[in-house]
Order: structure tokens, then C-alpha cells, then sequence
């Protein structure tokens, strides 16, 4: 930095740790810089040698200055976060050396304190102002964004996501079942987040949630309070269901025996920030666990999943048989009950085989929830088509999707061998199909 | 490991996942294997390529096994996670030599992740168990034990320090005021973790917390919950007080005019486990903002320490003065108001001299007590001979106590002092004492 | 009661006492008679020899036959509440005697017990069961509406109103401010309640509660749980508002200067079965002195209040002023801002008339929400015409609403000369435009 | 009242006013009148004309100015609430002439009216300040000791239990598990309130309910907040117990077979305010439910209790037999082994016969915890002796305990054979002792 960087420097200190003692947060404002020099500054006076109390302050300067920034000014903060805040050379060589000539614990120790780049205590000490974590989620995610523009920051997401993944280890989280008496607040970030199957305002996401036979859950994490970080609908039913109208628009059951299922109807992310952090296959094993031990009648725990990429997959065969089907699928077979008996023993083969032999990076599933809950150790269970007539479902899925079975006694034989082999747990259903 | 190893390893993991269901906790003693094979195998199982939910299972055994070691048996099970999890040498090799032919950000990314010890990942699943957080903390505990015996596992704790700082960032603290209406559990352990005043019993106990003009003020933590990390008793008055004696014994102040002081009498760390991980700091300054906020009659907030330090280094000292201070109290000067009288200014001087100048490792002031508070920019405001005259007091410092003033708007420009320059701040009455 | 009465009488003890065990609710359905008999056998075994535990299961029975009735058999349950569960006239006659003969203060307590209706002990009995507070609340709201078919059930009402003043009494009310963080079912129920100014769905309710210049306050009673039983919407205002539209409809205001003004702007009551256990007046004062303490800058509060009489009566008037203005506002004056300038005059000093000189039963003020505010000791500060298009204010107010303003220092006064004098608080507006 | 008295009248209406907008408690302190005479003026006030919000603060002046009266001047208090609040002698006359002329519902309720003393109002009114309702039960404890030596001042008990009944109806009532997670408030007034075996302080409170097999539960009102109003010590067992020292000083039964007995071993009412509102019937039922859902292996529900009347009923006795039992009983049996062996089975003859047999006002049993648990439904089921060593015991009872059994599926009909015939249920081992 120059002579006047440093003088600002200085004044900047000054400033905030006069402010911070009144509570305002106009501090930086008052010194007339543009956003993007305060948040850089601030994250260097962060990494100096100022007291515990000043930083709190100053990294409230960071984290705001940061909420101003325009998007190509992000772009700068994180090349600066990667240029600026990386790690030393000289001793990464010197440590390197040290542990070459002898490569025990404690050279391995150093040359790990050599390694790490100092952006990870930079962001551990945003971490100290305010409501800071779910900020740098929400920072994360900008960055996601702008490594699909500028590939080159993606080493930093690295930092990020170690960071992430450590303070939101599963640990630290707490379920919460959400019912009509969750705050409104909370139940209007639900409805923002829910993407599987969209919400139509309160009267539908009182249905999903007030009914008996309706159950709503999520991970939250001390942190970032409010904030449901993953979420899972959960319908009670009698049997296994082959189609999500029903339960979408469905009242109450007046079914008196007692349900014998649970499906897992939509299961949602919320914070892109958070990408990578698994938390999915936890939750639905909790809510597995919870649902058994109040309702023992419950034999059967299953899902009803969209099949994203099955129309996209389709599209790009070129054998005459799926030119067939995916012609045919192109018709408007909707409003044509004929049309859907005769395709029915094609569309299921040709489903069967995007689910279990479609393979994409690394030889996973192709299918990208497919891979979620095999993944989890769940079976492919059975094809439902047509299950699902809302537009998005038609044009990625014509209208298919699938039972996911979670047999509790199997997940773990069926992970492994999922891990190990590559094997995808299916059902007699698809087993058929496959054989047509 | 050898084939019988294998076989058990299978039987194992077998087990746990076949038990998890049923909630048996008692899994791995059914395979009638010592503690210590359960607490290293278990490790290794879940390092392996097992599923999340058997993670949790697995987790929970090594812990509960790592539970029923003797001291012998946890010093080998900290070797092994010093020679079985840590780095593999030529993976190290190899992303060294890519850093340095081309030393980007994405180099160092992958240089970062050959060098993190795979025991960091390893704590971090042992942390899914439920609970796992307090467990870990009273692992670290006994590897700092352990350390004292062998130095050669000291390289591990810095993996411990490591997650436990990010873990337990300021960020995630949430500080509670402790009172009578406080749940009894929480209170009993602060008595036992009380260790700067011991409290006598309830009765003493209540006096503390539950009088007008008393207050205590705890850390606690999300994963840790009902387990005050830190604590601060303070006591409000009217002007600075001298002697310990009448903050621990006296009733209620009966005094009109509203208290113009807080006093912080006793900070006490409770887990041994988070040493190096700072909150002291945090909640004096949190503390003082609340009062501030809630009491705007409060003018002063200062401390009344002890100097756990000043026997041990005025034994050290073989100047004439400081002997001749040494043999004087070395007598019965307590019950001898004249000798007090005569003793004082040279006390005063001597105790100055310690504060001020004496220093310890890296330079830093050699007291304890007065290095953290300096550190926190505090000043030395003034000394109180004699103060304290309980046993310990009187051993460890001839029953001298020091008032740490904390002024708000001096506190960072005196911080940077201290750590810049080494100045120890001091108000006038230590002043004079040095030019004694 | 007969033979085969009472032996069914017996089954009944039988039966209750026997299933109680078993927890289940449908006991007396078994014994297939209809609800309006099961309803009055449980009231009569109510009142029987049973002990205390077996009461709380035949309270739940007759409350639950009670729910099952049609609106005829609970006029005959009145009837029979009224008939079969009132006074000894040979025990009034005895305890009359007595006291004629010996007036004291023991004769008085013996002449009491013979007095109270034994319909008050079996209320009392009947509140035995879970949640049936609210349900007696209910029960009298259709007591109410059963006495406007047969006025002879009357006296019996004095019996609800007498126990539910005890039971509601101010002093075990809890004052709970509503936001948007509060449960979504106590949300919809708001919007249910709200009659004066209705809620049009979510966003309005948003609106008035989670906007940081809006306010809502209600008073919950432990034995109602989530019940609101009165609420008032409060906005912050600069200045004394003259029309409702834009505190309905407004976004929040960007004043960055703070509110001199709290508008009280509707006031409900939840439950009819309430109606003359006063909340109303406390509710208000407790607001006043929320919002006093938490925002000092506040320096008047104030209502904006429907005149729901003002139509009535300016129809019923025949001076040739009055028909006159009458015949004006039955035109299309709304749209004609011409028209509104010069009826203005004539329509305020009408509207003056109206509220201080207007009066109904007892002398008191013959519109029912001046009755309201001037007994509380407000005073009718502004008129506001026209202030309130909505469909129901014009038919019933002409579009007329009034600011009452609530002194601290005057309320008492006011408060007295209102009831001794009948005087009615009134600003110079009021004064000046019944002097035209 | 002369004319000085309404002079004062005013200014005091005035003063309070004007007064409780700052706040102030002082105001009739200023107004420098005894207290005895703040009290009654500000009773005579809270009947009189004035506005609700006014009535708070007269409320609380009214409560505050009771709480500085010395005894003699509460018992004068007391008087005035029976002469100055009673009835209008000549409404009364009214009242009745109409009733008697056409004595329908409605005649009544104006009968009711005109006998309804005017104190009830007056309580009514009191209960408008906060905290009013511990304070009015803290009242009738007062009254209930002045009557002892004024039975003359007992007709106004009656208004004050019509009114507590109605308030602490068992509808408004929570109970809560207590124990070392509860506030230390709490545990701080159970220790005060136990009474039936006391304890020594926290450990031996820390022993009844934070052991595995012990249970604390207690009734709250929502009006008193944490004061419990009624709490029963449980201890889980095998078997029925038969001495109460090893219930209050064994550690944890380290059986591993789980209890399948309950046992109450300590029932204790907090407030003597409360006396004659029944509680204990609810909450033994209410702990049984709890206890039965929670732990299905307990098969029996059972007391441990102490016959607080039976040394002072033997003494009373002058058959032979008795008097040789009593005699026997002075001397210093309890460490004499052999003595005790012999003097067993006459011991429990006469103790037998002093439950079953001797009858004490209205034919109830003598004892006053057989007359509730007896009441309550249980039976005598078996005789202790000697069971408790504990000073009060054995002057009371000669160490004789008794164990009352709750059988659900006989509780109403031993309660009903109990009231109607006064058949008193007992065991085969008192059938035996009383033929003996």
C-alpha cells in the first residue's frame, strides 16, 4: 500500500474504534470512500493487530461495506480475497524444507500452518460480527456466481466450503417439526424456498403442514436462528402413492385406519450458500427415526421424486426406439387416455434405463436426485407415468417420477455397494421394465 | 492391518449398523474387544467409505469407547492419531512439486488439502455423535495432560485447537445472565468451576447472584448447551474497592445512592479443554456494554484481581529491598497493624516493579492475571495491600490485589500499545510507587 | 325423575367412571341416547355425590353432548339449566327468617348460599375439563342469542356474566405484542376477528403488524391459551390522522423523523360469549404505557374510531336542518369534492350534535364507541368527515370517523364527570361546530 | 364518614392520580396518614366511582398500606370489610318481598344481587394490581388466624373462599415435573414449604428428585406464577415400602429390574391462604396418569403416610388394652429389638382400629390424612410400625406409618361407598389386626 493508503489506514481505525462505542454504523460512510476500498480495507485492518473488541467492529464494517458492492465489485473483492489474503512463498518452502529433512507430526504441523491461507482466519474473524454467518452463506453464494464467470476464483470456494462444512456440522444442528403454530415469519421463508413443488400461497402451505396427515420438517442451526436451512414434506398415506396431485390438492384423509406410509413428497435446500454441505440424508434419517417412534403403525418410508433430467437424457439418444418414445411424448398425450395405455410399457422401459444404466460424471447416476437417494442407500422402487402434469415436471420429466425406498435395514449394505460398485438398488418394477 | 483385523473390522461394522437400529449402545462390548481396540477400530471404520447415518452409530462408539480408557490407554490412543491419521507423505510430495512448478491459488488448494492431517476430518465425524462436542473438549483436556508427559503428541493438539477455535467462535457464544432464577444444575456447576473465590455452599452462592448488587454473567454455547464456557462475577458499588473481603461476606448495600462502579471479582475459564480458545475478553466487553446500557449511573468498570505471580517472583529477586520485603513477610504481619503500616510503601514498590516491568516469556508481563488484562488494553490502576488473606492469596501473592480499569475509549489505543510497544499502562499511584 | 331414568342414571356413572380409565370420549354414544338427554344426566351427575377425579370425565361428557346439540335442544338446556339447577325456595325461605331475625354478618353468608343458583356451582364443575373455559365462553354466546328468542332465560345469563368476570378478571390477563414472528394460528385468527376494519389476507395482516411504524396488541388468558381475546392495531404517526385509507393501504413511512403520534385505529373483541367483561380499557391503558416507555418522542394518543350510530340517527331526526343534510349525503357526494366542500359545515356540526348531545338508554351517549372512549375518559377531540369510503362506513357513519384523545392527566377527571355529570369531553372543534 | 373524612377522601383521590402516572408507590405516605387508615380509605375508594385504570392504582395502594398493618390492626381491618362491605339490609327486604310475591329465575338473580356481600366485589377489585392474587391468599391466611381469636370475623371467610375457589379452579391449574433443571427460586420455596419430612438442604433436595427414581411434581396458577401450590414427593420402588429412611437417605437403587411401585411419600400444601380449595385429589390422579404413560411396568400406586393423630387419640382411650399399649409405648422401645417384636401385633391392633373405627366431627375418620386419602378414594391397604424414627413421628404417632393404595378401577366406588355409608376400604392386614 501506498503512503496515503496508509494514512487512510490509519484514520479508519481510528474511526471505527471511536464509532463503534456509540453504535453507529456510518463510520466509513463518514470517510467518503467507495464501498469497495472500505470492505477491502476493513478486511486488512481485520488481519492486523488490533484487540477482539475492535475487530467485532470492524468486521461489521466489512460485512456491510461488502452488502453494498455491485456485482462486478464482488468480483474484485474475491480476486482480492484470493490475491491478497493467500499464503506466504518463502514459507511454504521454508516449512516444506523443514519437513523434507524430517517429516514427523510437528513438521507436518508447520508446514499445515505454512498452507492454510490466511483468508481462512480472515473469514473466522468476519465471523465475529453480528448475525455474520448467515452473511458469509450469503457471500458464498455471490462467489459461486462468480466463479461460473471467472473459473480462475474457484480455488478460494475451497476455503469457503471447509469453513462451511465445519460450522454447520450436523452437530451443531437442531430439527424442529413446523406446524400452524410456527412464527409467520418463518413460515413465509418456507414458501419462498419451497422449489419442488411450488406453494400458492398461505391456504397451500397450511395444507401441507396443519393437516393430520401432513407433516413438515427442517434443520435449523444456532447461528442463523430463523433460517431453515433444509426442509422435508412428509405426506401420511395408506399405501404407496403413484401420483403428487393428490397430495398436493388432496383434503384431509377420512381414511380411519391408520396410515401404513410416509412419503417424502419435496425435499429443499434453502441457501444456495450452502452447497456441498450435506445435510439432506441426515434429515430424512432423523424424520425417519421420529415418525417411528410416534407412529408404530408406519411400515413403509418412501419418497415421490421428480426425475429432472429424464426428458433432457432422452433427447439425446438417438437409437429408434427412444426416437419413438420421445416422439410419441411430444404429441399431446395428456388428454389422451389411450395414447398413455399404449406408450406406458415404453415410457417405463426407457425410464428404467435412464435410472439404472444412465451414467454422468465419474459413473454416478445420471439423474441427479436419483443420485441423492441412492447415494443415501435408498432403492429405485417403482416408476410412476404419468405422476406429475405441472409444466416444469412435463417438460423435464414428461411427467415422471419415482419412489425412492428407504428400507432401514438395507441402507447400509445398499450404500456400500452403491460406493463400491456403482450398483443401483431397483425394485421388480424397473427390473421388468428393463427386460422389455 | 493383519487379516484378523480385517475380519473383526467387518464384524464390526456389521454390528454397528445392524445395532444402530435398535438403539443398543452396548454393540461393541457384544464383540468382547478391550476398550482400546474398539476406541482405534471404530476410528478407522469411520474414516472409511461408510454411509452418513452409520457414521453417527460409529461415532458414538469410538467416543463411548475413548470413555472407558485408563490414562495409559488414551496416551496410545493419542499416538495413534498421531501415526494413523495423519498425512500421506507422497501425496504431499506430489502437490508440493505442482505448487511449486506453477504456485497459484489452485496449487495452494491443493497443496492445503495434502497437508490438513486426516485426524481433522476424523474429529469432525466424531463430532455427529449427540453430545460428541463437550466429549471432544474433554478429549483435548486429556491430550494436554497427556502432552505434559510425552511433548511428542503436542503436534496433534494443534489439529484440536484448531476446529475447537473455529467451533467455538465468538460468533456462535451466546452470554447469559446466571441467577436465582437460574436452573439449579447450571448453578451447581458453577460453584464447582468457581476456582478465583470458592464459594462456601448455596447460601454463598446466592449472595453472588441473587443480591441488587451482584451480577454473574456466563458464555454458553449452541452444542455444548447448559455448560457455562466462562464466567464474570461482578459486584456494584460506589467508588473502587480495596479488599476482596467485603465483596464476598457483605449483605445487600443498603446505600440510597445508586452504585457508580462495576466491579469484575472473579473470571473463570470451566473447561480446561478450550485453553487458547480467548472468550474472556469478549464478555468483559459484552458485560460492560450491558450494564452501561441497563445502569447509565455506572461511570467506572474495573476489576479487583489477584496476582497469582508476585510471591514466586519476589522469592526469585536477590536484591537487598526485595529481600528484606521477603523476610517481612515472612512474618506474622496479618494480625499486626503497625508492621502493615511500615511494610506498605515498600510492598507498594516492589509489587509496582512486578507489574510494570517484570517480564516472562516473550517479553509479555510476567503476572498472569495482569498479562490478559494488559492484553485486553486495560490499565493497571491501582494496588491493594493487603486485600485478600485467604490461604491461597496469601501464598501466592502476600494477599495483594490490583484494580484493572477499563476505559472504553482508551482501551484500543492501549491494546495497540501493549502489543506493539510492550507498555504496560498504570495509573498514578503505581507510578509513584516505582520511583520509591 | 322416574324409575328407568334413574336406572339409566347409574349405567351412566358406571359407564363414565369405567371408561375414564380407558380415555375414551365416545362413552355415552354406547349408551345410544340422544346428546340432549346425555348433556342433562351429566349436569345432574355433575352435581351428584361423585368424587373428584370421576367430575373431570362426566364435565368432559356433558360438554362434549352440550357441542352436539341443535340450536332448539339448547334452548331447552337453558331451560333446563334455569329449571333444574337453582335455588331451594323452602332453603331461601328458612335463611330469610333467620337473618330477619338475626341480621349479621353470618345470617348474610347463610342467606347467600341459599341464594346462589346451584347452576353457578355446576359452571364451575363444568370447567373441570380440559379446555373447557372456552368452551363455557361459547356456550354463553349462544345463551345470548337463545335470550333474544326467549327473554325469560335471562336471569340466567347473570350466572355466566357473574363467573366469567371472576374468571377473566383483569389482573390474569397477560398483555402479548403480536409481529410477525408469532405463531400463523394465532395469525388467522386475528384476521378472523377483525370486524372493524376487515383484513384482506396475508400481505394486509403483514401490514399492520410487521411494518415498523404499525402496532398490535392483545390480551391472552392462561386458560384460553392462544385465544386473543381483545386486540388493538396501533399505527405511528406523525401528526393526528384524518382518514383511514392511508393507514390501511400506506407502505411504511420514509419520515426518517420519529412518531409524535400513536393512532389506536381498531379495537376488537374476539368472543361474544365476553361481551360485558370489560378488557377494552385496559388494554388501551397498558399500550399507552408500553409504548410511552419504549418510544418517549410519542406525544399524543389517539384513536380514529367508526361512528356507527351517526346514520340511525340522523334518519330518525325531523328538524329541517337535519333532513336537509340527510337528503344531501344521500346523493353521489363522494365522487364531487365540490359538494363535500359545502356540505362540510353542516355535516360536522350535525356529527357534534350527534356525539355530545345525542343519548340513549340511561342518559348515556346514544353512540356506542363514544361510550366507550368517553367512559375510559377520552375525549371526542376531531371530526373527520369524510374519513372512511369503505362500504359499511357509508351506510352506517356516512363515511364519519372521530379521533378520541386519551390524556394521562385527564383521563380520571374526564372519567368523573362523565359519570357523575354525563359530561361529554369535547375539543374545540366539536365546540365550535355545534355553535354554528 | 364526616366531613374531615371526605376532605381527605378527595385529596387521596387526587394524590393517586396524579401519582400513578410517575409510578410512585409513596403517594399516601406523602399524605401522611397511618396505615391502618390508607387501607380502609382505599377500600372505600376502589367501591366508589372511578375509572378502571384509576382502580389499578388504587388497588395497589389498598395491598400495599394491608401489608404495613401490625396484627391488631389487620384483625380491625377485618371488621371493616364485615361492617362497612356487607349488604344494604333494606335491599335485601326488597329483594325478598319480590322473589316472595313471584319467585321465578328472575327474582332470584335480584335476590342474588342484593345478598352478594359487597366485599366479593371489593376482592375483585384488589385483584385489578399486579401480583394482587398471592397477596389475597396471603390476606386470608391473616383472616384465617384472626378468626381463631375472633370467630366473630368468620362469615367474611366465606366470601374469601367463594372467591379463591373460583380463581384456583382446577381448570386454570398446570402441573409441572420439578426437578435440578428448575429454577433455583423454586427449589429454594420447596424446601421452605416441606413440611411432612423436612429437608436439609440442597443435597437432600438434590436427592428427592434429581435420582432416576424420585419425582417432584407441583401445581402452579398462572396468577402466582413459580409459587407451587401443592407439590407430592415420589420415590419409584419394587415392591411397597415399609419405612421411610431408606425413601430419604438411600442413594440410587442400583436394582436393574425397573419399579414397578409409586410411591407418595410427601404431600405438602404451600399456602395456608389456600385451605378448603381442594387440590391434592387432582394431582395425585393427574401424577398417576403421567406416571402410568410414561413408565407402563408400574403396576402400583401407592402413599407412604404419616398418622399425625393417632399418640394423641390413644392417649385418650382408657380401656385396659390401651392403656397397656400406651404404656408400653412411653418407654424406650425403639432400640429395643425384642421389645418391639412383642409389642407388634397390639400395636397394630389398636392402630387398626383407630383408622377403621374412631370417628372424629361429622363422622369422619379421626385422622386427618386418612379423612383426605380415604376421601380421595384409596384404601388403607397396610400398617407400618414402627416406620419412621423422626422426633415429630414418634410423638404423634409412635412411628407408625401407613400405605394408602390407589386402584384406578376402585377409586369411584370406594369414594362413593366412603361418602355415603362412611365404609372405610381397607386391607387384609387391618381385617386381621382389628379381630385380633
Amino acid at each position: 500500500m501506498g503512503k496515503q493508503r496508509l494514512a487512510f489506514l490509519a484514520d479508519f481505525v481510528e474511526a471505527i474504534t471511536r464509532r463503534a462505542r456509540g453504535g453507529e454504523a456510518e463510520t466509513l460512510k463518514a470517510l467518503a470512500r467507495p464501498a469497495s476500498e472500505r470492505a477491502r480495507v476493513a478486511c486488512a485492518v481485520l488481519m492486523g493487530r488490533i484487540g477482539d473488541a475492535a475487530r467485532v467492529a470492524v468486521a461489521e464494517q466489512a460485512l456491510s461495506a461488502y452488502g453494498e458492492l455491485t456485482d462486478d465489485e464482488k468480483v474484485e473483492f474475491f480476486r482480492s480475497l484470493r490475491d491478497d489474503h493467500g499464503v506466504d512463498p518463502q514459507a511454504i518452502r521454508n516449512a516444506y524444507a523443514a519437513w523434507d529433512a524430517s517429516p514427523d507430526a510437528k513438521a507436518v504441523a508447520g508446514l499445515f500452518r505454512a498452507v492454510e491461507p490466511s483468508r481462512q482466519a480472515l473469514l473466522r474473524r468476519l465471523n465475529l460480527a453480528p448475525g455474520a454467518t448467515l452473511r458469509l452463506v450469503r457471500m458464498r453464494q455471490d462467489l459461486l456466481e462468480a466463479i461460473r464467470e471467472d473459473p480462475d476464483l474457484a480455488p478460494i470456494d475451497q476455503d469457503f466450503a471447509h469453513l462451511l462444512a465445519s460450522w454447520f456440522n450436523r452437530g451443531f444442528l437442531t430439527m424442529r417439526r413446523i406446524d400452524w403454530n410456527t412464527p409467520a415469519a418463518i413460515l413465509e421463508k418456507l414458501m419462498r424456498y419451497e422449489s419442488v413443488h411450488q406453494m400458492q400461497g398461505w391456504q397451500d402451505l397450511k395444507r401441507r403442514l396443519a393437516l393430520t396427515d401432513r407433516r413438515l420438517y427442517a434443520f435449523f442451526h444456532p447461528a442463523t436462528g430463523d433460517e431453515p436451512l433444509i426442509f422435508v414434506e412428509v405426506a401420511l398415506t395408506r399405501g404407496i402413492p403413484d401420483a403428487i396431485g393428490p397430495i398436493l390438492t388432496a383434503p384431509e384423509s377420512a381414511d380411519p385406519a391408520p396410515a401404513d406410509t410416509a412419503v417424502f413428497y419435496s425435499i429443499n435446500n434453502s441457501l444456495p450458500g450452502l452447497k456441498g454441505v450435506s445435510f439432506g440424508n441426515f434429515l430424512i434419517k432423523q424424520v425417519v427415526a421420529e415418525l417411528s417412534a410416534e407412529l408404530p403403525e408406519l411400515r413403509c418410508f418412501v419418497t415421490l421424486s421428480p426425475v429432472p433430467g429424464f426428458a433432457a437424457w432422452l433427447r439425446r439418444q438417438d437409437d429408434p426406439r427412444s426416437k419413438a418414445v420421445a416422439k410419441a411424448l411430444a404429441g399431446d398425450w395428456q388428454n389422451d387416455p389411450d395414447a398413455v395405455h399404449a406408450m406406458h410399457p415404453e415410457v417405463e422401459a426407457l425410464a428404467a434405463r435412464y435410472i439404472v444404466e444412465a451414467k454422468g460424471k465419474g459413473g454416478q447416476p445420471a439423474d441427479p436426485v436419483a443420485r441423492f437417494h441412492l447415494g443415501n442407500g435408498a432403492c429405485a422402487q417403482r416408476l410412476n407415468w404419468p405422476a406429475d402434469f405441472a409444466p416444469g415436471a412435463l417438460a423435464s420429466a414428461h411427467g415422471l417420477m419415482i419412489n425412492y425406498l428407504y428400507e432401514l435395514d438395507r441402507i447400509e449394505s445398499r450404500h456400500e455397494a452403491f460406493v463400491r460398485d456403482g450398483a443401483v438398488a431397483h425394485g421388480q418394477q424397473l427390473a421388468d421394465a428393463l427386460n422389455r
